[in-house]
């Protein structure tokens, strides 16, 4: 079980990104031969990553992706339009390169490390490691979903996997998750962290109808009263009572990343409840954290507006296993491209603006 | 001048995509390991490219892009920040590497055709193809901006564009555009072919005040006024008083990209006015165009609207010269990779839905 005196790690400030790193980018952006502001968001991404790899040359080359999988007791109250074996099938199936993030790895040229951080796979599966403290969590309408002890221990997996992934030169780093249930968890974490009614935040997940919704909602709001949770409740009591294992991974990972300087390429909402968790937990590393869409996820554009989020893309995706940040990659790599090799008005002789008129 | 004999291509019918085909992708789709309709905006590109391509295996490599680049005298009547002698000076910026456009397709690795389809170049450039039948168009404000020869030899410019890029096994073009002045023009073709107010079409242009754009879309009501344009005029004879050169190449070539089973990636404004006069000229070409982006020039909502277009990204973007459609096109190989290499759900041993709970 987790080893209380490395739980330190997890309110220790992070580094702040460099605003005069982010002043030379700007700088550079307005030099450029294009009409100030007119490569809009691309500018504000090529500036946001100058100032955090501290660079006049931003990159978005080398950007690992680390997956945590989880199960979750509270698929037994009927929760999801998938049976919970789908989430070691699944692990298979990263493994074996066929699942939708398989294939973006593969076609971004980066790596994917599969986690299993709470699964019920009863043994090690070739291709995924292993680092859990339990086979899936309790089901929370009847009790806590962890101890606080395993919630720590995920934390920590999360912070491993970081430092697995940061070895060298990493320029950004992709989170994330799969796990039948999950949105039910996370739609709990985020009703108690922002005292929302579940029906804000529920949504149909892997594909449930407006019953199952319903049912999904009611089953939130259940635990809350049970555990008692509210928005001054203690974010990791919050995490123990109705989280997830790979959530809780998620949370820990963020923290971990920030604390490298490691921006990180939020998903969808499975990761920005983390996120949310992940700021509750230590808000210093908030500034790190770029969200890569908006999904259409019910409970997303919530969570998102609670973390002042702008995400790059709005593309109706709902999967999850950090597909959408991974599509987002190509963008942010072109926004640093463009802010690299763009020449400027000087170097290409064009005449500049004329007039304000 | 143009053969008139050449003219009658202009209104042949386009071969239209193969709806056997759009089903046959989604029925692939919906086997593939994720939950139904989980990839959003990716799974309707993927299946649009299929049946565009008549394929089970859709593919947005091979990507040509083809600039058009024309100059405007209603630029003499202040109605852009920039100075006109910017449009030449682009054309050796793109053909030396240095603008956003280039940037893109070095990254992207496909071929970068410049047109100069109506510049006030007085001579070869080299790197740019040379195309026009006069140097720049008339002051709109007091004659129409082209004879209709011209506006004829411009559209077989397009046409001759996109026969030089659709050489083998193209799957995808991108149009672009750049000239100063083309935003005024475009705003005013977009104004007479929906009959709405010049100010609900004019924006900022390079980066016009409110002053400024109030005055350009003066301008554009009384040229309006002066040449009769309403919804009922000729869509040519629109073009021909306020259009472009590079806006008619622009129509030409997305109609003979159309015919020659290419779809096309509409970039910004510009770009979605032209298909707009396309549409108009020739009906049967809307369904080869895909939309890439939502630019931040206030007019583009309009004209989308009026095409049914649904675009991919929404950066803020306002640059033109195709680099909307470039910065969207990762997106679309995702697509098409996701949709081509994914497991299916029996391929993986990947239980289905249990339940529509």
């Amino acid at each position: 079980m987790a080893d209380r005196v490395t739980d330190e790690w997890l309110t220790m400030a992070c580094p702040q990104p460099c605003p005069e790193y982010a002043a030379s980018a700007q700088a550079r952006q307005d030099r450029l031969t294009k009409p100030q502001g007119s490569l809009g968001v691309l500018e504000r991404l090529a500036v946001q990553l100058a100032a955090f790899q501290q660079t006049d040359r931003p990159q978005a080359g080398n950007v690992p992706i680390v997956l945590f999988a989880g199960d979750h007791g509270i698929t037994a109250q009927g929760v999801s339009a998938y049976p919970s074996a789908v989430t070691v099938q699944m692990l298979h199936n990263f493994a074996n390169g066929g699942a939708a993030i398989s294939v973006l790895a593969r076609e971004l040229g980066v790596s994917l490390q599969v986690v299993d951080a709470g699964t019920v796979a009863a043994s090690e599966i070739a291709g995924v490691i292993r680092d859990k403290p339990r086979l899936g969590t309790r089901d929370f309408s009847s009790e806590p979903a962890m101890m606080e002890d395993e919630v720590r221990f995920a934390l920590a997996t999360g912070r491993r996997a970081v430092q697995r992934a940061a070895g060298s030169n990493v320029d950004l780093i992709i989170l994330g998750e799969m796990g039948i249930g999950n949105t039910t968890s996370a739609s709990a974490i985020a009703a108690a962290l922002l005292g929302s009614s579940p029906s804000d935040l529920v949504g149909a997940g892997t594909g449930l109808n407006a019953d199952g919704i319903g049912h999904k909602a009611s089953v939130i709001a259940a635990a809350l009263a049970k555990h008692g949770l509210s928005p001054s409740s203690a974010p990791l009591g919050v995490m123990a009572c109705v989280g997830g294992l790979e959530i809780a991974a998620l949370a820990g990972a963020i923290i971990a990343a920030a604390q490298a300087r490691l921006p990180v390429l939020v998903d969808g909402f499975i990761v920005s409840v983390a996120a949310l968790a992940a700021v509750r937990l230590n808000a210093s590393c908030q500034p790190w954290l770029l969200y890569s869409h908006r999904s259409s996820e019910h409970g997303h554009r919530k969570v998102l507006e609670a973390l002042n989020a702008d995400p790059i893309l709005d593309l109706k995706l709902r999967l999850g296993e950090g597909s959408g940040a991974a599509v987002a990659l190509p963008i942010v790599r072109l926004a640093c491209a463009l802010h690299s090799q763009m020449a400027t008005f000087d170097q290409a002789h064009v005449s500049g603006r004329e007039s304000c008129l």
